[in-house]
């Protein structure tokens, strides 16, 4: 909460001052809607709530981002902020894809930081329609579309989405249900054992 | 609702009558039990409730289940039975193991009567600590050993639970996110992606 801005207002209508901060204010508000998703579930995360924690007016999350279905949506998306450098990963070695791929979502699963967002938009997704239409809709449709712009294979969007279904599931095993051995597993065994069925959906080498 | 058992006692305490029915009394709480689970989410969901549903006095769900984790596990037990044909599926021909427990899977999750509780199981685990220790360790730990039993490969059981996931985030993106092209896609279509994917984990063939 200490943030760069100076004595944040906490009560109130948004003052010319903040509405001039403009970017700061906005990424404030964000940053506070991406937490207070991911640790009170969408259901329980309010528009109010979300100024509360960002120290401005509700007003100002309004004006800034909408309703409450696309807060949610601008928050998955900065959640989603480091697979967008996916292409990245997809253009390089062709027959290393399925390789860079699983090393790449494993270790963005193995930081704390960006397991517990993630975790938030899973859970929001399995039990709110709302939660699941955004997340299939803005996130995961362009993210799909972007891979498979880089393949050079029939079906690219149904074979990225198989990638990712196993990806996912993975995830769900590994960090969800904590089932074993999966999950007490080294990342470094899952690539070895993953990477080839990646390979196999996104390369066809 | 319209059971076999002629006009179940709504209220008090279980007769000696309601006792002696055994198994069906027993498997009438089992089957209210996956639906309330089903319908109204783990957390929601009470012994109290249960008893009401099936008829019968609280204290009878207590006297055969215990608490209302043990009543879920064997609710879960009841949904994943389909489950138990597994190792007849496993044990077939190896060369296409991939090919059935695909279509098996899919199969299970395209009968809505079997992907209702499925998806309730999923919701639960997804967002309640005890649902998904309860589907870690009763149900998953069990069939994957049983499955790990019936492969010749090293590591049987982390190659399995690596199928599981593959299947398990299938389900994920075509029915509860239902994110497309996946959620759309001819079952036979996904069998023929995927089989190859359980195979490699399972057949090593």
């Amino acid at each position: 909460m200490t943030d760069d801005a100076p004595a944040p207002r906490r009560r109130g209508r948004p003052s010319r001052k903040a509405a001039a901060e403009g970017p700061d204010t906005r990424t404030r508000i964000l940053r506070a809607a991406r937490t207070e998703f991911a640790e009170r579930g969408y259901d329980k995360t309010s528009i109010r709530g979300i100024g509360k924690a960002a120290g401005v007016d509700a007003a100002l999350v309004h004006h800034y981002f909408g309703t409450k279905d696309e807060v949610f949506a601008a928050a998955v998306e900065l959640t989603f902020e480091p697979a967008l450098v996916l292409p990245a990963v997809v253009g390089g070695p062709p027959e290393a894809l399925g390789e860079r791929l699983a090393r790449f979502f494993l270790s963005v699963w193995e930081d704390p930081g960006t397991r517990t967002p993630l975790l938030a938009i899973l859970r929001s997704a399995v039990t709110h329609e709302a939660a699941a239409n955004v997340l299939r809709d803005f996130v995961l449709r362009r993210l799909l579309e972007r891979i498979a712009a880089e393949l050079d294979v029939p079906d690219p969007t149904l074979r990225a989405e198989l990638a990712a279904s196993q990806m996912l599931g993975i995830a769900m095993l590994r960090y969800v249900v904590r089932a074993e051995p999966l999950a007490s597993a080294e990342p470094e065994e899952i690539v070895a054992m993953v990477a080839p069925t990646l390979q196999r959906y996104l390369g066809e080498a």
